[in-house]
């Protein structure tokens, strides 16, 4: 059975150390009086729950899945799921940092955005319902009406109902301006509501009395595409003016899917017969008030990755020292063994490190987003609002893709490291893998995350946003240029940092000729661009490290750290060499291919 | 639910047009008489056996699995799989290319090879049965006594029998010297064999009479470590003098385990318990024995993932033209719909392209070495002989590793083409990621295979065979190094190959001085090698392609061709730019590293 501890310390030092969250909080006036003794004593009992309440129910949740009762549309999840969720809404974690005004505690994303990390360790299937609910809650949070503020907030901020978000249908996901669910107008003001829904992660469960979801439709006269969309909130139980539950609503689980992992939650497929619902936003204005829940969604599927690449990495370098197997090429280590542990061996460590890397660079630039976060909403000053948000826009896609593009290769190395017990479900390892490869496809593919950091993101404004991540470097090589002790991590970052505005400026200007040279680049792209941000703050961790240990501190932390960001810049950051080369290869050899794909 | 259409095109043109495999044969005295028509009508119908009988097996036999009774020690295979091999053997195909003296077709072993692609792009799981009993074959026909030989060889042949190979035990997998199963010996010549296997694919199941285990065991006065086994042939039935089944014998299943994938395979746990056997080859040489077993099965793994990448491409492929969402970058493509097909998109194709390449080079590539193997056993040369086993065993590791890496990564992008729904189980493309992440843990983890690639197969001969494979391609760069079509194949092939010199000559010495820096390199450097394989294949292919376009030949095939060739070498080929500067970092950022990995 595998293991999980809570990486507390490296989270204490990404944001004390690091980024000085404390500092950056005093400037927010509804979080000033968060201090960091708070927040490591939040995070305490947050990885405690996580650790022994919900990592237990991991296995077990994968191998028994939901099963849906067909007669009645209701979801049993696995053993224990429902008693962990009341467990979850006892520890007051589901209001955590919801606000207040509606009940919630009112903390900072960034103490979220750790707990999350650690529940997304211990079971992705389970964290997602709570996960989800919390993206229906940011949504109503912005564009619910009073109305229905005051009779949904509360209750999705206790955690008493939970919340989805109904986008995709059969024939589309990406393409959601082909969605064909219709919505009538009724003489009371609601809606009737009317079409299929496919993919409804948490859709149907045997949680909480109610379920609140959030449903794309089309009013009748709605323009065709993507700017005839409108939003729907849909209870399943009718919510009375008093806020209890009335009759059951014409939604419900038609069938649930079965999957390759996440086998504990229940992916739905919703049937809408005539269900009533009341609109979010103005009428064809749906796509961007869901686009709250989906940004919010995007950094939560990171961090899904940045969860199992820290569980797989825990259990592989358990195993790593524990599994005696060959000697070491440089001669015996252990006399007193048969054979040497497995770490030992250079590729073992390289499998292992790579994990620890993707994992700490992660983390660092997960908490960098999550305080963007809490500036962005909180801060007095309106530019440092904006210019917060406008970072936070750049880093989404790079979180979403980057992440979890790592997190799956992280956790098929992890699984390596076992050889043949990978692949046998006891250990935990293979359910690491499937439950990461979904993370790559939800809450927009990979691809789409590319082409909205390329096209939108980075392009759409003339690199503006990009020049902006830049100056953080250009400071860091600034402040570190002429110590040598920083050389091994400035150089590099530097490099790049001056490639990629050329880069940048060659696919824009080929772009402009012919545009699939962006959708050509753009996978390619986003990986450079994690690249620089993970060179980024491997860097500062560096010099932070480094101030350490030249203070006298002998805590082998910041030896670690080092030793994490030598082998992060000798081994996985020259990826971007070859990156820039394919990039560069232009779109010519994949478009005219029509006889190769015929 | 998937489809799949045996590539016999492709397979034809690497034969026929590209090897000329009908004038090798001729060469070889035993096939002197198969000619090209046999060989294509002999994989037409295997294709058919294929497509037609055990693919629709493969979704329905991951779902159910194999069950086995605990009182019985009997193993309940899936649905369908016995009776599809009573069609096998009905068809003769366990036959093949076995020796005709003990009733085989005689076939060269080309053909084997392209009938397994087929089959295992068919069923995995399935193929495995007959696989692993073809490899437990090779083995005693090389090392087994005429008496072994006359009573189960005959059997084996036929598929009468199945066989498999008993290695692992759960202390022990890379490293056999540590295994514990004792062996021993009795008055009559047997032995009795006691101790515990396990990971023993096909190690029970209800498809024949009989199953013939070759087991490694120790004998009493065995020396400690890999020279002290010794190789056993142990029936699940004692066979009597008349080759008639006699009474069971103590070796039975005691555990089937729960995978990640090839569910429809029986991976058994085996309980030896004074199991009778007699012995293959000689005393303590048990391990060079069963290397001819291992040899072959690493082919027949790297196999596995060439099957694999086809059929999943395929889906993919039919998926993107038929999927419409979106709209092109470049301008609306399918006006009379409401989006276009996924194809438009530069990163679809860059997907599905990827997955074409690999199952082309790895075909080219796999034949060449079945090609070899025929060369190797029955040329009349000696000298041929020995250069064609040298360079087959050159060419094993990088088959098993590089096919295998390369099929998980395909598999993985055909299963992105189809977004969220390639996670469902219904469509088939989840099951051949979670099958081909088996194949590259068996048979030798891929770190082994880069160890053995690099550490015993070039440095351990002062890179005399690989520079024999250098010669391959300097000759075919000499040959069409100013002909300006080929030029944008041959250069960066060119490059490469001067690269690679150099590139093995730095690590041989700075291994000299610690071997730990052979072990950090070997990875990168099996797929820097890989690359020099598939480069040269693409461009023999690309040369033959562009001789038959001047001729005036309008098959779209060869345009074809041509266009996956430069798109391998554009988008894939330029990964060893990063090999060769990450596995130049050398060892210290993975050895130095006890902080970080504490």
């Amino acid at each position: 059975m595998p293991v999980y501890n809570p990486p507390l310390r490296d989270m204490q030092f990404v944001m004390h150390e690091v980024l000085n969250v404390e500092a950056e909080l005093k400037a927010l006036p509804s979080h000033a009086e968060t201090d960091a003794d708070t927040i490591n004593a939040v995070l305490e009992e947050g990885g405690k729950f996580a650790a022994e309440i919900v990592f237990p129910l991991n296995i077990s949740g994968d191998a028994e899945g939901c099963q849906l009762d067909k007669a009645t549309h209701e979801v049993k999840t696995p053993t224990g799921f429902k008693e962990a969720y009341a467990k979850y809404l006892e520890g007051g974690w589901a209001a955590l940092s919801c606000d207040p005004e509606y009940g919630g505690q009112g903390l900072p994303f960034v103490v979220n955005q750790c707990f999350y990390e650690m529940m997304n360790s211990a079971n992705q299937a389970w964290t997602m319902y709570p996960g989800l609910s919390h993206g229906a809650y940011e949504c109503l949070h912005a564009h619910g009406t009073p109305e229905q503020k005051a009779l949904y907030l509360p209750k999705l901020t206790s955690g008493e109902w939970t919340g989805t978000m109904c986008l995709t249908e059969p024939h589309c996901g990406t393409d959601l301006g082909m969605l064909r669910t219709k919505a009538e107008p009724q003489a009371d003001g609601s809606y009737k509501i009317t079409g299929q829904k496919i993919f409804i992660s948490a859709g149907e469960h045997d949680f909480t009395e109610n379920i609140v979801h959030l449903v794309l439709a089309r009013l009748p006269d709605a323009p065709k595409g993507s700017k005839g969309i409108s939003l729907f909130l849909v209870p399943k139980f009718k919510v009375n003016a008093d806020g209890s539950v009335g009759e059951r609503n014409a939604i419900y689980c038609g069938g649930l899917e079965h999957k390759m992992g996440i086998h504990g939650n229940a992916t739905c497929q919703m049937i809408l017969d005539g269900a009533v619902g009341t609109m979010v936003g103005e009428p064809n204005k749906g796509l961007a008030a869901m686009f709250v829940m989906m940004n919010a969604a995007r950094l939560g599927v990171g961090n899904q990755s940045l969860g199992l690449t820290e569980v797989a990495y825990q259990n592989a370098l358990a195993y790593a020292k524990d599994r005696i197997q060959m000697r070491s090429l440089s001669g015996t280590k252990a006399k007193d063994k048969d054979a040497d542990p497995i770490i030992v061996h250079p590729d073992v460590r390289k499998m292992l490190l790579t994990a620890k890397a993707y994992a700490e660079g992660g983390r660092a630039l997960a908490i960098y987003c999550a305080l963007l976060l809490d500036k962005e909403l909180n801060h007095p000053d309106e530019k440092v609002r904006k210019d917060s948000g406008e970072m936070l826009a750049l880093l989404t896609p790079i979180i979403k893709a980057f992440l979890t593009d790592n997190g799956f290769e992280a956790t098929v190395m992890c699984q390596q490291v076992f050889g043949g017990h990978g692949y046998i479900k006891e250990w935990g390892m293979e359910q690491f893998v499937r439950d990461a490869r979904i993370n790559m496809i939800y809450e927009g593919t990979n691809t789409v995350q590319s082409l909205d950091l390329l096209g939108r993101k980075v392009l759409g404004n003339q690199g503006a946003t990009l020049k902006k991540f830049g100056k953080l470097v250009g400071a860091l090589v600034e402040e570190e240029g002429v110590n040598e002790k920083m050389a091994e991590f400035i150089n590099p970052l530097a490099v790049l940092g001056d490639q990629i505005t050329k880069f940048t400026m060659e696919i824009g200007f080929k772009g402009m000729r012919n545009a699939d040279e962006v959708g050509a680049a753009a996978v390619d792209y986003l990986r450079v661009a994690g690249h620089l941000v993970f060179g980024y703050f491997f860097a500062r961790m560096a010099q932070v490290a480094l101030r350490q240990i030249a203070a006298g501190n002998t805590d082998p932390f910041y030896v670690a750290k080092l030793q994490t960001a030598r082998f992060y810049f000798a081994k996985l950051f020259p990826e971007t060499a070859t990156l820039m080369r394919t990039a560069r290869a232009g779109s010519k050899a994949l478009m005219d291919t029509d006889a190769a794909l015929a």
